[in-house]
């Protein structure tokens, strides 16, 4: 593995460069940082929200600062410097003080660190980014792949969070409940006002773009509720999945989008899915669409989400993520008609966090002791960058 | 059928009073409501919600006074009379000024008419009262198979509505999803103050209080979900049915309600249920107990759930139904803390609206020509009540 200092993953390194095209007569970045490494002691910085008051309150919130995962103790007594911090923007921050000398950086995507071409740069001692959680594109991740670090996440460790939240916000968005819910806090009583754009979700045409681990296990979820599910995908699913699911492949997402009642977004943030839904896209949409986008808020053209939800063409958009992180006082999306945001929540449940805390420490582990991490996991492994982000 | 003025029906009625115990040598008030029955030409009255600047927002709107159910034109064209309101409280309420010659009244659970005793005393025409909908609690039942009243409801029209909304409630409640929403719309980010009491529904155990029509709807939707799914009611489901919704039966209520994480209420307001949550039973539930219940208010101890509440004994109270409807303004469950209510909306959703209107027109039909309605439809028949009431 990348980060090992022995010969044989420098040449496995080197060789992967090689074959990607670089030249070995050019000065090799990945070569400059593995003679930069540092030895067995280790500096590694975790970037988490901070909880203040709600830490105390559940033994098992990890994913903040103040649980630091769970490990601190353990990479202590392993001799291993472990700083965790949530200050992370700017030149003066917490973060960029450690940038210099840190070993490994463990940051997540509900308070995302980003890890740009710049600090990578600075980053003389960097090997290896962990992502508690799933979602890496808050890391330049070319960058990462041409100085030869690893980026891994803990895939699948919270995959049924997110999938859950979907169905979730699918009904928030059907069923009218935020109107309702307003009204009960405020002494109304108006079922009127609900009922004459409140439906059931049965019979509803509900198309997820991307059907991934997320969008499968919300296609899951979805079968007893006898919707038409349709998924768009780079590939197909397996006859038996579809058989499961009773999800129709579309290959062409602008085909699929004017059949769809219910739109889930379940696609990573790549080069070719930013700025997927812009004003055009949307526009393809039936009108009244209902959205739903746990993935990356930057997968939306942020105005043209805007002006489609005021105009009506979108009449409802839930999700967890924005652009950026955390989201400013006057993001427009707190403020458009007819939406259920929340701040990035939905894949750091205490269950979650409890999964991708045991993964991050498994991966350390490995690391360690130099040997591979689960083949999934990785997102830059030696100089590439894993297929969904190709 | 009751309401069918022929010689047979009433011989049918007085044999059904006969075996029921009451005496043919009492003034019968069967024999004498058929007696006062008018001739082809019916009275009806509607009493549903007001839509107001809705009504015209929506074509298939048809719950509210304005759309009347849509039956206003052939009802006329038949040369019945319908008359259609939202008044129905007090003694000088439009409801109140054609109780004592209407001969059917329509109500809806969502704003209902409550059909007291005094009210079927003065109704000297009335033979029958149709639900739009399901739960026919807001009419005194046992007055009404008295006076030798069919009481009919749309069994099976919003029983997918209601279970799609309950099954929204435990994942708002599960997975913390107000909170969220609130900074969304106020300018903050604190994950932490989410995430702290934030879960995954997997693996959780969720117990429903009755596993009727909605409450079958309910576990099949939760299958996905991979929880522990535990029921309580008079019978046990079939095998196929136990083994393709996964849950277990529970026979005694108390012993169920301390191993759920997640109790749902899916039992029919009765002189059994009525308080059944009261202050005891909610302290046999889990610390933490989150309990959702679109089925009645009344089912609840009003002031032991804002207590618990409070207290945090409850972490999560979510539902549709009060007592009274409209709740007022200072209604406590508006104000608890934790609680995600609206109005009394889960079975009027506009995909409901058109079903429970199709079969309100139905057993109109039905009743014009003297045929049975649907067996399942009954509440009150030939003065008896159907098996749940009993």
């Amino acid at each position: 593995m990348a980060m090992k200092r022995t010969a044989s993953s420098l040449l496995r390194s080197v060789a992967s460069i090689a074959a990607s095209g670089s030249s070995l007569s050019s000065p090799s970045p990945l070569l400059a940082r593995h003679l930069h490494a540092s030895g067995g002691s280790k500096k590694i910085v975790g970037v988490f929200y901070k909880a203040n008051e709600y830490a105390s309150l559940n033994p098992n919130f990890v994913g903040c600062v103040e649980g630091a995962l769970g490990i601190r103790e353990w990479l202590e007594s392993q001799g291993h410097q472990y700083i965790v911090t949530d200050d992370k923007e700017g030149p003066d921050s917490e973060l960029e003080k450690h940038i210099p000398d840190l070993h490994v950086l463990i940051s997540t995507p509900f308070h995302p660190a980003y890890v740009t071409a710049e600090r990578i740069k600075k980053a003389k001692n960097l090997q290896l980014l962990l992502t508690a959680g799933i979602g890496s594109d808050h890391i330049d991740l070319n960058a990462a792949a041409a100085a030869g670090l690893t980026v891994a996440e803990v895939t699948g460790s919270n995959v049924v969070s997110v999938a859950e939240d979907e169905l979730m916000r699918i009904l928030i968005l059907v069923r009218n409940f935020l109107p309702g819910y307003h009204q009960a806090i405020s002494g109304e009583w108006n079922v009127a006002g609900i009922a004459h754009r409140a439906y059931d979700l049965e019979g509803k045409t509900v198309g997820t773009v991307g059907a991934g681990r997320i969008g499968r296990l919300l296609l899951q979820r979805l079968k007893p509720f006898n919707c038409n599910l349709l998924y768009h995908d780079r590939v197909k699913m397996s006859p038996e999945l579809e058989n499961q699911t009773g999800a129709k492949f579309e290959e062409d997402l602008d085909a699929m989008l004017p059949k769809c009642d219910i739109i889930v977004i379940n696609t990573p943030l790549t080069d070719k899915t930013r700025g997927l839904f812009d004003k055009d896209r949307i526009a393809k949409c039936k009108k009244g669409v209902l959205i739903v986008n746990n993935a990356r808020g930057a997968i939306m053209d942020t105005q043209a989400v805007v002006d489609a939800s005021s105009s009506g063409h979108i009449a409802g958009y839930s999700g967890d993520v924005w652009y950026p992180q955390p989201a400013p006082k006057d993001h427009p999306w707190r403020y458009m008609p007819n939406h259920a945001m929340t701040p990035h929540i939905s894949g750091t449940t205490i269950d979650a966090q409890l999964r991708y805390a045991a993964g991050t420490k498994d991966m350390l582990e490995r690391y360690f002791k130099g040997e591979d991490f689960p083949a999934q996991n990785y997102i830059v492994k030696e100089g590439k960058l894993a297929s969904q982000y190709l």
